[in-house]
């Protein structure tokens, strides 16, 4: 095996813990607080969660270990899509359970929920772990996108964990995930299993984030690789002054990462999902933005610039969201095959001119050809636009070219437009995770262990005043239904944990809202540059701006 | 302005100078070597270059400076594409002209070559240099690409160069402008202008190398910026499991950048565009040798991976070049104006079949449609084909997929293919220089204006036994036409330094050549993680491995 010297050296890393943490396993007692509610739905919440509803949040604080000493198994599993830090909550978990009794036992079910449904595992030892610490990636067991949800499925955990004498689970995951480890949870207290279950909160979307979760793990260091990139672009933009570059960065359902990486280098133009829906912005509206940014700064002579694009940014489009909706009437059941039947283009685009109403057409014709027929030669098994596929930073390069030929027409745009496109968002989900989410996820995880040995469960491994250093960090845990409410999911309504949107009242927004006119007509780049984990504090301990701006 | 704290931080870093440049101005002295032929052609090129051939080659030392009391006056532009370190011959050619005499000035001409035609500059000031110190980017006076070649424009330098009473002129870029200067250097001997010129070695392609020259400035950077991004998608493949990811890398004359990530990052396949020259291989065969590697890959349940494909791999490919060819035949003069007038795809892929010969009609009926379509639609002014627009990391996955599909209905791949794409340029040429390129570009810098006080011209700026820590390093000067040979250009014989291309006799490539069937088939990826700029130091001052390779 060859080992880079960067991981080599990260091995030696010791994660930060909570001031509180730092006294070994012994000296960690409880502090009960109030009884909890959920944010919203009470009554139908607290009458799902008979077992796990209402009970106290708690913070662990110097003193005398009082839980009961008993042989723990533990198991743990990744859930979902990649984000830096899971080896080090893996790594925390074991230390604190290998430090409270050597005869405790983790088992690392492999390739996500499923691994726990095949009963597919790994049993970690000291030299498995240590190949892991402070590394990215998920590829200690894998993960998967399979969702643990059904009463069948639980009945199939409940076969495993007692054929190990699992003692509690760990879910890491995101936002469905801790939704159903609540679920799993409740039906683990009302079967009498006596298994525990804790969630853990991880996304690099950074939409898992609320009164008790000020961030989930990942977002960090995959926001600081984009911006490392992003501003390596702007650099590179402002020495050849030659070319507008259109980057899209990951963020299907909110823009958080969008908004981070503005935050942090600043560029001409940024897209922000949640602004678009509110506004009801219409893609004409948001060409001509990007359109007069270019136009402002042609005339200063500067021919270049840079736009972030989150990945999810048409869905917002009230516009763009009806005409979706018209294709897929348009084309469903048989009538694909009669579509498909006709014997070109041009045959087709009568069909959709003739079967839209004049609204939709409208918003199609402003498209380009590519992405026109995109919308209805690619599409899913059920006959559904995939809209996922459409590559929104070239779809707005490509309306704004557009514009500007009008512009020039018309004799008010002089300059030239040279569009180049990126797409960031497998470059940074595994990077080793920066000093705050090796520190981070280690003390989620080393935490999570504490909530199991004091018996808790259907509980968070909470970790908080994370925007303080670490020592400050305050850790506990709180029940997971108390970031419940009731919402319409695949008709029904469930009991999920709301999905953080940007708020655009919130600070990072206002901020952003605050300077942006600037930034879209001068030229502001900042250049985080790679992320460090060595040198000075201000350098390798930063975290997210967003963070820093929430909290002041 | 918003600077980054790495940005701060990297203003104090004082870059290392080559031990014999350690002892301050007055202690360096020059100690000559032999005199010089060109590599080739020598008697064409000695006719060439009356006044500056054949000079000796010389190497700084300790000793007392000797060099005439003069007020020098010295011009610097950036040519060509941006690479990391820039400023950092900036910097240092501005502190050693400084050092030497505060009365010195430093000239910035503006966006390249033009700037000095055009006499667009500015003076170089302390407050000035110290905003760029150690950063990326170009963006200190800009780069361009005009290139310096006739006798009308050397004209107009010497009169820029008389106005300002310059008496040299540093031209920073690759091997084009590195050629350039030697004529330029040339023709101020011979009008007896008294202006000297010096050359510094850039580009992140790696191509500019010789016996002379270890490594172009940049080179480092740029390919540990990449490698950290393959590493962190290797990571991710191996965490998901899902993917194969196509990832295209800049080098379009010369797969060095590839190759260098290749050993950085241990990927399951790299093509080296040399190698597909000199083995005369086919689409067909590049398609099955990653066919390959997928269905064993598949065999053992991995069904995913990592491909590295330099950018401009195709136009190593025989057959490839042939259907070019073939094709601007076919479009040539009026004939476009016939096939654009055609009325479908149908009609003008008839025209095709019929115009190409039966071996180029059978390579372009191996490409997918969008790769068809783009070879006839987009044409350059003269109408030719735009092979750099190809996306090559795209046009081998669908190769990849359609081989896969046959194999799967000949029951011999059982897999599943699912692939990304992804092309890393832009992302790599403006980074923060890693210790190595800050430190190689400011001694480059501070050697150049050696050269100049002791009244050299012609020459290129020269520090070697760059794989050893810098306290070792070799500062002195070579005559740029010693690294001449003749080559036709534009149908003309000229004189030129020569484009390294990756030998396959050498010893990164022979390296390599012994691990991939292993790679191919296993998981040996390795993860470079982001360039450190503090930190122990083999983590921080690593170079490349093809420098550390060929170094033995």
């Amino acid at each position: 095996m060859n080992i880079s010297p960067l991981q080599k050296a990260r091995y030696e890393y010791q994660p930060k813990l909570p001031g509180m943490l730092r006294n070994g396993v012994a000296e960690i007692c409880v502090k009960e607080g109030q009884p909890t509610q959920s944010v919203a739905d009470q009554e139908k919440i607290a009458a799902l969660f008979p077992n796990t509803y209402g009970k106290k949040e708690i913070t662990f604080e110097k003193g005398k270990n009082t839980s009961k000493a008993k042989k723990h198994v533990v198991g743990v599993i990744l859930s979902g899509g990649q984000a830096p830090g899971g080896h080090n909550v893996v790594s925390g978990l074991y230390d604190a359970l290998k430090a409270t009794n050597k005869d405790n036992v983790l088992l690392g079910f492999k390739g996500g929920p499923s691994g726990l449904l095949e009963d597919s595992y790994v049993e970690f030892t000291d030299e498995f772990i240590n190949e892991y610490r402070n590394t990215g990636g998920f590829d200690i067991i894998g993960s998967g996108r399979t969702k643990l949800e059904t009463v069948e499925q639980f009945k199939v955990v409940e076969e495993v964990a007692k054929k190990h004498n699992l003692t509690a689970i760990v879910i890491i995951g995101g936002d469905d995930s801790n939704t159903n480890a609540a679920v799993l949870a409740e039906y683990m207290a009302a079967q009498n299993t006596g298994v525990q279950v804790i969630g853990c909160p991880k996304t690099i979307d950074g939409d898992l984030k609320n009164e008790d979760i000020e961030a989930s793990f990942g977002f960090d260091t995959a926001t600081k690789t984009y911006s490392e990139l992003i501003g390596n672009i702007e650099r590179d933009a402002n020495s050849a002054k030659k070319y507008w570059h259109f980057i899209k960065v990951m963020g299907r359902s909110a823009s958080h990462v969008a908004l981070e990486c503005a935050l942090e280098t600043q560029p001409n133009i940024c897209l922000i999902g949640e602004e678009v829906a509110e506004k009801k912005m219409s893609l004409a509206q948001i060409t001509n933005y990007i359109a007069d940014s270019v136009e402002k700064r042609a005339n200063n002579g500067n021919n270049f610039g840079v736009a972030i694009i989150p990945e999810g940014i048409v869905e917002f489009v009230p516009e763009f969201g009806a005409l979706i909706k018209e294709i897929n009437e348009l084309l469903a059941g048989e009538k694909t095959e009669k579509f498909n039947a006709l014997p070109d283009w041009a045959a087709k685009y009568d069909f959709i001119k003739n079967g839209l109403t004049k609204e939709a057409f409208a918003v199609f014709d402003l498209l380009p050809q590519g992405i026109q027929q995109q919308l209805f030669l690619e599409r899913d098994p059920h006959g559904n636009v995939q809209v996922s596929l459409i590559e929104s930073e070239k779809l707005f390069s490509e309306l704004v070219k557009n514009e500007l030929a009008k512009r020039k027409k018309a004799g008010t745009y002089k300059g030239k437009f040279g569009a180049q496109h990126h797409f960031f968002g497998y470059e940074g989900r595994c990077a080793f995770p920066s000093n705050f989410d090796a520190d981070y996820c280690y003390s989620l995880g080393y935490n999570a262990f504490m909530l199991i040995q004091y018996g808790y469960t259907g509980y968070l491994s909470k970790v908080s005043n994370i925007s303080k250093p670490a020592v400050e960090w305050v850790a506990g845990g709180m029940p997971i239904t108390k970031m419940f409410n009731m919402e319409r999911r695949n008709g029904e309504d469930k009991p999920v944990i709301r999905k953080a949107l940007v708020e655009l009242d919130g600070k990072p927004f206002k901020f952003f809202e605050a300077n942006r006119e600037k930034w879209a007509v001068e030229t502001c780049f900042t250049f985080p540059g790679a992320i460090q984990y060595y040198g000075p504090a201000e350098v390798c301990d930063l975290t997210t701006r967003t963070l820093a701006l929430e909290k002041g």
